[in-house]
């Protein structure tokens, strides 16, 4: 009963039948060998129109780089208070931006919205040194509260975004969960709908390390190869990234990977709220943040379930914790058991 | 007859076979898993004493988040003209220390001399601010130049860091060779010679994709997890990298794999010298830089040898390439078939 | 009726008649010369003990290179939403910090509350990678608002940091705004209250660009000559910032010079509320920031008075202008001629 | 008899008398006070062309925020070994440009030759990710050996900056002795001859501290305020920068000065030379590199002459000092007493 973090998973088969399948004979280095070139055409199939395709180690390098390709002296940069790259990313991105400032702008469950991206964006007029400058605006897709921008939203973001002439990022660490959650296309959820550049995980979706920095907007792409390199982010054995992403995207692994991750999320959610659990937010994806009775909680834990308690201070006073009550967050991946979801029900229920 | 790089071999046996063990069940994330915490235990074996451990993405990487724990404002760091850091990182230990200068010593042969050392580093006296401040020493085992540096000319040129009271760094991607070639152990290598941290790499010696920042110097390990995160070089799935130190390291694999690479490239030495070949540097590791007719050269070429053209202008004029003369390199591997060289020395001996 | 900035006179007599008095003869260049030295011995006085003293050319620079001589990789330093820093030093602080994060921790009336710090600083535990360490946290003293800090305040701030092991950093713009205000001793405000450096202005109250950096922290002063020289902030002829300071601080000048900024400011506003506009915020310095009719507003626009409308975003519900209100920013100095003043009243009484 | 340096001196005259003469009322902040928009056509007038104008605090900070102006990942900036961005300021240019690196192109008396530039700038091809891109190219007029580029030697490196796309930088920190040893126009040495961004200095000349960065490159100058503001570069009370370069330009204030430094270093050089001195470089601004019999060194120094010896390690062997010989330098101002020279000259013919 493991919902500690999609993280903790090895690599799905399919991945791993690639890495040995791709382990084979002598190719160029750097990404100059075939594969790398076969699955950047597999990425302009995916999202059906000419894309760059940059593979880095982490999401944390690929947030931080795709946003150094736009970086300016005293650049701000728009985000939620809980984005990876406010939180938890030791400050990647203001390294890698030479000092970029991530301005939060607050919203429920784990969105921003135009409205207030709107407000925060105006305290930065242009041409006023002082304050520095607009940079971009980065979208989480999924969230960091297992919500799901709706494409309007994204749409309503871009439209912000555009009016200061700055481009939207999307951190898709869990991009296929959401992919899977709205029911559209990878072209609708990105460029159709105004994003500039994507930070691509496949990692928590059942790869080793394949990350991928890809760019809709080909102008900012050029130039890109040498950030990447400075950070020392260019792979010498560049194919094996390539070949994860091969046995990732191949018969549509990753979808399936992912409708099975939030399949297991949405499970686990109407069972709980079956045994009195409530949620603040809507579970939308591969993460869940159930407010329990703390008994609830302490039992589970002694029953060897393994979950993280999660502060709840972005909550409004009606949707906090009681005091006898606690949040969590649970995360399901491609690996995780439905036998360790009935488990866990049948603990809640108990 | 593939002898352009060493990264252009994919995974060895036994690191592939690590790789498909280790991927069962859960893990923690970021390095807190039972796998990196044994292969850290088996790095302080290998070198006979406590050490510290920090797996990165490349060997860039781990030169450049090494120097950039030693970092200073107006910083300065010694290394030879062709050294990996100075020629061919795209500015990251640059980038990494915020600005560092990498300052060139020339010396034969790949190799920094002491005395020069010594000249270089007295151009920047204690207290003199517009010179900056003197801030590592940086050797490359084996050199790009494909020898390698005795333990008295390590110990030489520590001597020289001492004196001003910095570090002596390793940059190690050829490290296994280097231990071979001299056939000493890790340990007299490195701080038995007064190393303080070693890049300790493992791609190109057999590894898909695994380089480790090794500390002998425990104090200045301390914060370093803060460097590495930073950089985005702290991989969320650690124990794949680890895992393919487990394979590498295990029953001496990668020794086995760099006295084979070394093989090669002593008999293809041998069997160019027989031909007629002339080489202005010693061949002690996995590179060799032969000095061919030009009519040899492009009789190899069309019989399908892959194989560098090399600048040749850091060497005397005694020795530069004569009119008709041509200096390449070429690297052999782990993966380098006996049967490529035999084929290889028969165009030559042609 | 000039009310726009402090930063607007000139500089005020004994400035520059100290400007032309050491403008004679030779003196060693780069902050060797004596009056240099004799400059810094009245600094020690002032603070009566031994501090460190550096001359930069801007406040901005004076803040963000204090910052950098404890930044960290992925350091957080904790100030007030509106503080120089955040706000107007167009990421100047994140520059030299090598990519620092602030964080801002609101609280009323310009100041941060040590609670509010308290709860603040522990989103940052030490010891998790993931969201970086804490580096320092900076106080605005006198505050962005026209308050100023009670020295109990700034010893409970300063309780907080020391349990974090970092900092407290003064932004001393209008150190002397504030000393003058607390009728307290240099010593008091500072280091006896727990501050380790200090951004000493002098500039807004009096000279042409005097800003310094003065350490109580003598260990971390070590090094910082380098962190001003790489940011292209240590003057050749720097007698000339020596020389300001000499005529700054010799016969209490910068004492007297605040004083009247203060009283012109205190009289102000007693004019003001007396006339019906309030003060969301108490006057304890040289900035004012009443709340008007528009139509008062608009009257005094016309009659040529130069000032600000101030963003009042910060203000609660009950505090905040109404729809026929405005909040304004005014500003007084050595320079405010007390016959404007007069003459600013009487339009305000009109 | 003070041969130290130029930055020894105050400032002259015209300077002081502009700096109380604009020391009155009140202006704007930040460089919008119509003094600095007088001193910006003065600037236009000078170079006979619309310039863009930035003043900043120190001749390094001009240096290193005019490069990060043309700023690139992995960026290299060409200059000679003895270029004061390359020895004399910290590592602020590499700071400054996120790391770049400065290659040196060594030449004689203190010059780059194009072909030397052509050699060197071939190492980093375009499109070879490895080595980095390509940045910039730097002069300094006068050099650091007290010679001056003719402006066919500028157009030649011009020439081969072009060709791969970048500027000409010219680091102008004694801008006016060049100008007045050549006798040419102010837009003949720059952009007439290529120059697309000038450290102009007039510190050494006169000054207190009055650098501007001066930009014929409108379209890079674009956003170079950001640059500036996020170093702390923007002076506040900016005006009193303004207020010295209209004294110094004013009344060709600027030429009359640099004409005595030259004068005065042409006289001594002459009269050393007759003395039985001799000179590797010829004197053709305001600074001399005589060798000298080390009696006569010591007898200077006797009679209390300030100047330094100086590294002779560029030198050829025939022109380096023999075992009884000593480089010196020696530099003048425009506030050198003709006395000096003549007291200096007699204990040298002595």
């Amino acid at each position: 009963m493991n919902f500690a973090s999609d993280n903790w998973a090895g690599a799905m088969d399919p991945v791993m039948e690639a890495l040995a399948r791709h382990n084979t004979g002598i190719a160029p280095a750097y990404g100059a060998d075939p594969l790398t070139e076969s699955v950047t055409r597999q990425f302009c199939d995916l999202f059906e129109r000419d894309v760059a395709v940059f593979f880095v180690a982490t999401g944390s390098a690929a947030n931080a780089l795709a946003l150094s390709a736009y970086a300016k002296p005293g650049g701000a940069i728009f985000c939620h208070p809980d984005a990876h790259i406010q939180v938890d990313e030791c400050g990647c991105p203001e390294f890698m931006t030479g000092g970029g400032k991530l301005v939060s702008v607050p919203g429920p469950a784990g969105k921003m919205r135009a409205s207030d991206l709107w407000d925060a964006i105006a305290a930065f007029p242009d041409g006023v040194v002082h304050h520095g400058q607009v940079a971009a605006v980065s979208v989480t897709q999924a969230t960091e509260s297992g919500t799901v921008y709706q494409l309007k939203e994204i749409q309503a973001l871009k439209h912000v975004a555009a009016s200061r002439g700055v481009p939207l990022h999307m951190d898709g660490a869990r991009f296929a969960n959401a992919v899977v959650s709205l029911g559209v296309s990878p072209a609708d959820m990105t460029w159709k709908s105004g994003v500039d550049v994507v930070s691509f995980g496949a990692t928590k979706n059942g790869c080793w390390c394949a990350e991928a920095v890809v760019f809709f907007d080909l102008e900012a792409a050029r130039g890109f190869e040498y950030l990447r390199k400075r950070a020392g982010h260019l792979f010498s054995k560049s194919r094996f990234v390539a070949a994860q992403f091969d046995g990732y995207l191949r018969n549509e692994a990753w979808l399936t990977s992912a409708e099975h991750a939030n399949a297991m999320a949405r499970q686990l959610a109407v069972g709980i709220q079956r045994a009195g659990g409530r949620f603040p937010w809507p579970v939308e994806a591969n993460e869940l943040f159930p407010v329990l009775r703390r008994s609830t909680f302490e039992r589970l834990q002694a029953a060897g379930a393994r979950f993280y308690e999660w502060p709840a201070k972005s909550l409004s006073a009606e949707d906090a914790p009681g005091p006898d009550e606690v949040m969590v967050r649970m995360v399901t991946s491609f690996a995780t058991p439905p036998a360790d979801v009935d488990a866990f029900l049948a603990h809640v229920a108990a």
